[in-house]
């Protein structure tokens, strides 16, 4: 489908705590980081454990968005994926996922490692 | 966070075409194969585009599944996506891909391809 997966897998976080404890203040920051990258929310759905993380998802015009946190850990795993069907959306799917990226300050990250499938659909992973 | 991404790009749908068009009908169908499956649904969220495919996820206690299909090109995407932190969730998440592939017949599949980032965390690309 001619697409980009960005997932990052996230450690070390230097936040406030809170950024990995509080779903409902992510969801806000995330609608919108969205919107200020040029992409299109339809919905979104979060749910917070209790004494925990939250994990959340993001319906997009373009795709989706989905994030997963492990405060006890300063870590979370996030998705970002954007077909381009209709139009090259990558360059404000890598903006949204900078942006949500800075703004949970990992760790000294790796560099992205670019994973192709037998179609040439390109997967890109951070680790930090 | 020793997770397991399964990430399916499948084309030449042989099922009813009906079943590529109508996300209300798959989110009900979704949540059943999830039930199934042993994995927990915390919620779900879809959107059905005029005259088109529909994009929607699920958010699950052990990660999230999304979907986003595109009945004019007999085409889905497909991610399943299970962290394995509290407990071994690979083979409940395998199941459930498996399930959802099978439900839209795809056309004859290429090998998985296992990609892995340095961290290693599994991801596993399904074309077909």
């Amino acid at each position: 489908m001619n697409g980009l997966h960005l997932i990052g897998d996230l450690g070390g976080c230097r936040c406030d705590p809170k950024r990995l404890l509080d779903g409902r203040e992510f969801e806000q920051q995330c609608l919108e980081f969205v919107k200020a990258s040029g992409l299109t929310t339809m919905s979104s759905s979060f749910h917070q454990f209790d004494g925990g993380g939250y994990t959340g998802t993001v319906v997009l015009a373009e795709s989706h968005v989905a994030i997963h946190t492990w405060p006890e850990k300063q870590g979370l795993t996030l998705d970002v994926y954007v077909c381009n069907y209709s139009a090259d959306n990558s360059d404000k799917a890598r903006s949204l996922f900078q942006s949500i990226i800075d703004y949970f300050e990992p760790g000294e990250g790796h560099p992205w490692t670019v994973l192709a499938d037998p179609q040439g659909n390109e997967f890109c992973a951070f680790t930090a």
